[in-house]
């Protein structure tokens, strides 16, 4: 990450051949570009994601938010339930209003793709922070989410929202009707980001992926082992062996490497994750037996190569905490080789509902839209 | 606070008659809404304050940061001190930048005092985020802080650096030379909001007040007591009887109200702060018995009339939580009548790095410059 | 405290005359000290009072647990409701066992006073951690908590079971049949014990008491703002102005000094009850404006005469925090003249769970039976 | 762990051949069995470890505290350096009193190894709660540690001081004049039970471990990254590829199993230690690729057999939490084979100042002097 890189003049993506269609998201980018927001919704925007997604989407230079929308709420104020946004003077209905040209889904797994089609019919983009849409093979969601997917025929036209792998293919859906983008799980990003420059270079002999998380990553519904009594002054590990981001870390991570054989340890990923006592935060340490010997100075290389020009991603020499990303959409990677094990240890952290959430959804909307791909997401992080 | 009102459409501050004269602050405000920014200094830029400043002037529209400065520094890496703000190509020296306009202050008490002539010579707007410049009365330093003023010619010509109640005369400062103003401190910010239309009104009989603060504003400096193994899972009071922000109270709730006579409960302040397991915020929970009956619709007026129309300001009708305006420049108060008791209960709550010290510092320095007062401020509060 | 004085040689209460009664608390007491345990059991087993019961009674010398009751429980084992009681071989039923001598109960409010029938047909001793048998005017249940008392003929011969106000009356209910005990509620023992010294000597001319709480005080329900993610990194009021323990703390208080007409301020108490980012942990900062003057060597020798010889507590002349008797049945207080105002600040603090509840319970129980009254509590606080 | 085993009930070692020797531990432990406690003196009394072993051994039945010693100390007493102890009647000096029987040494390392011939010419046991005394092979002190070991020589006589691998040792060691034990580290304690089943039967094809720990363990000493403002809100991982409990790991791993080849994963283990926002607990995860394919009836085998009759371990069939044995002297381990990938995951928890090191020390203590395993040590966790 340059020292700049943050700054207004990230440049939007390479522009492609031609005036966008019109209809189409990079259409309604251009026309934000010259003045007129895109207009947005935002569907579940009384949970966690929702609220995080209009924290960053009110002060987004080239967006208006026209709808938020909850479970029967009939217009009531932001305030009564995110008091901390009080200040926004919206309010949550039950419906999406019809003059909304995009829409962030912030719903339960299953929910996005029984309602896509009343945003796909009204030319909306579609930007599900959901599962729904991430998994291209069918069959990965009765195998890791319990349901057989409603809509198995779009899953091929919908993009993977992490725009440092799909950028092309981001951008490329703006300019055709009907995107859907099915933006990242928080674990499955930490752990990706972490590795791609491994994978890529098919080093994955074998992996243990042990994570730590914040509190908000489990959603905002009470529940008692969300409790602070349970919570505060305790570790503990869950979802052991079954934890759904597994399917997204295979996929991807397979995807890449020189070929089909590369990578066999990107399969059959050994993915922990634990509950740690803060609100927000993701560390994932990645431990790496790798396919063949490899050196600190290739490594280095290979991390240079893959994040020298990203604006959000800075390769870091010491030992990354949560807190250097809290409330930003920043990652930070870090990589050594274990001279005594040879072993190669990548550690990745973000801040779960920023990079990991909202904010990557809206970078990835950048994309799409042709928009300055840091736009609305410039704030620095917050320490101590 | 108005629904909008942290949006880039705040108003600046009433023009004043003329354009000002060059070499002051707002000959510099004026030249920077033209394109070229404010060029300012940070000096004590390796605490936590010093960090606050950095991460929010880094934003700033209207500023360019031209110096950090801490001690024995010689071009040190920001990202080695404040790994947070890694990503910003800065570097920390041991002297202010001769091309420096303003310089923001973060120093020990004493230490500004001591070094303001440097600054002044040079022509720069002294911020000073300390207490040096906060107290008029000379004899208050010795008092609360044990150290005899150097400069006691400067302070009736500091403005204590609280734009809510001394906005007119921040303007005024930046249309002479030699700008120094005297940012408050966090309690007494908290405190001072929280009561100044019950002291305008000349309501406040009797006066308790009950802080409670983060660890962060007892500085960076590893201490036995800010050890976490101290700090988590533990309250305590502290300062009892002493604290040094009692000086501030006691001046600015004095110098409101109907008369010298009104306010009884403002002089003889019991002020009572707490350290809480957090690392930002402050409640200050005042505890009044009003000098005579009042009712809550005349508190409700009161409140309305003082704060309506003020960009950081919310009147609440519903407890604040620190976490409402975590990392922003807000500022919350609750006001309530007990029936059963007729006491009045005024609760303030902020972040203490931002509207505690940097944001508002920064918001001072908006206002000495002519520049509008929310700039570089308009971040929204980060919760969960 | 003397130095050894939770040791096991803590004198039981001095011995009343005679043998007590058969069927009595202290006949049981006294079968117990002689090698045959007190039969007890607890009902509410399943929340944090009960958890705490059960965490302390288990290893109490003198008592064996007979019974853990729970709504709906059908045998559960203990360790899956409570993990960190997994090693003891206990279960959870629907019912309270006909062999239990005493029961302990930790009910929401109103619940006891329905049930206290069936406890007392069976001879058994009544100690509940709830509200039904704290406050003597029935008045007060409609006014604090908002239902009629339906049992208001028990109240006169319940004892509000705070030992160190009310030790010789409780010892004389352990002689008779049909005893009720009502454990005080935690921020009312917090504050009580803080004030009495001076309540005694008629001191109290007003009062603000300002008290920050742990979360376990509030149960462990889920509720959304329980959730970690609400309460971590945030203080905030409640209960504002309605807090049902102030009917207890103006009844205690009220009931001592020289004449009805002392301690005017003990009338009309401003109690404001925050929640801090804990689990456990109670610290209430009474400010008293005192009805004559006082000086520092008059309140060290009310404070030394009230608790010198208390098991359990222990006066300080440094600031206490609630780290300092965290697990523990310790109370610890400061009492202090502000020379500047004339002002008297008293700090008590407590663990909300074994002071303020189970621990208190076990206490009153042991005086109630004629046992050491240390039984069981022998632990120290678990720092840091 | 059986249900009552934590009780009084708990064992001693099996008495082994005749009366101990006069002037041995065992002859000392006699002699407390029988009223005249085991006088013992601690070194380091001002730190965490410290405070910990007073917490416990000043309520255990078979011992007396007769000193207290930290560096530069002349009789200050406890409570101003410990407030959570200040109860007790004690006083910290600088020196060993000569009537101690046993030291308990919590020290820097180094520094035992430098000081044991005071304390063995004097005829005292030697409880070392360092590491100096802990790995057998010299060379691993300047591996590990960086310091040449001062008295290799005493090296072999030394015990690793964890009972439940070296029971018998520990009891043989009694009856010896000289005896020294290495009391085991927090990390190595908390790896080492949760994978000592898998190693006794040559399982560990592949070892990751990767641990969380709470900020106690990096001791009392103010230092920049122990602040609460950096620890709150953040994980990260520290120690990377060089934690100095890496060799005690691989050394007590190495020596189990059916044969030096045996256990390849334990040679090279790859150990990755985390700080987490909590003040007590540790979390080991031990990824382990088992060397042929195992079953879940087979681990469950493996892990009753090893455990069933240990007074302080349980196997647990859900994920253990940190805060399930909080306080205690409690081990939780949790083993299951993943069907997926075939791997087997062991998560071990305990209070690092409790199981892993005062308490440890304690409990290896006991078995020394032959009395009761779990004497001192029946405190039930505390949660929430």
């Amino acid at each position: 990450m340059s020292a700049d890189s943050t700054g207004a003049a990230i440049a939007a993506d390479r522009p492609l051949a031609g005036d966008p269609a019109p209809g189409t998201a990079a259409a309604r980018g251009a026309r934000a570009l010259a003045g007129d927001p895109v207009r947005v919704a935002i569907v579940g925007a009384t949970g966690y994601v929702g609220a995080e997604l209009i924290r960053l989407l009110a002060l987004h230079p080239h967006v208006r938010i026209v709808g938020l929308v909850g479970r029967e709420r009939k217009g009531d104020p932001l305030g009564g339930i995110h008091p901390h946004l009080a200040t926004r003077d919206l309010h949550v209905f039950d419906h999406v209003p019809d003059d909304a040209e995009a829409v962030f889904l912030a719903l339960p797994h299953g929910a996005a793709a029984g309602r896509v089609d009343e945003f796909l019919e009204h030319g909306m983009t579609v930007m599900d922070l959901g599962p729904d849409f991430r998994l291209r093979d069918p069959a990965d969601y009765p195998r890791w989410y319990h349901f057989e997917h409603p809509r198995p025929e779009l899953l091929p036209g919908a993009v993977y929202g992490l725009p440092e792998l799909h950028r092309a293919e981001l951008a490329a859906l703006g300019r055709a009707p009907g995107a859907i983008v099915g933006v990242p799980g928080c674990y499955a990003t930490t752990t990706v980001l972490a590795l791609a420059p491994l994978a890529r270079a098919g080093l994955i002999g074998d992996l243990v992926v042990d994570a730590k998380s914040g509190v908000s990553g489990a959603g905002r519904d009470p529940k008692a082992d969300l409790h602070f009594g349970e919570v505060n002054e305790s570790v503990k590990a869950y979802g052991i062996f079954s934890h759904r981001h597994i399917g997204e870390i295979e996929q991807e991570l397979g995807a890449l490497g020189p070929s089909g054989e590369a990578n066999p340890g990107a399969r059959g990923v050994d993915f922990l994750p634990h509950l740690v006592p803060m609100t927000r935060g993701i560390l994932s340490a990645c431990h790496v037996r790798p396919s063949r010997p490899v050196t600190q100075a290739e490594l280095d290389a290979l991390y240079a190569e893959a994040y020298g020009g990203e604006p959000f991603i800075t390769v870091t020499s010491t030992p990354p905490a949560t807190k250097h990303v809290l409330g930003s959409n920043e990652f930070r990677v870090f990589a050594k080789v274990d001279e005594r094990t040879g072993r190669v240890l990548a550690i990745g952290v973000l801040d779960n509902l920023v990079k990991g959430a909202a904010g990557q959804g809206i970078q990835a909307f950048n994309v799409v839209h042709g928009l300055p791909e840091a736009a609305g997401l410039l704030q620095l992080p917050l320490a101590p």
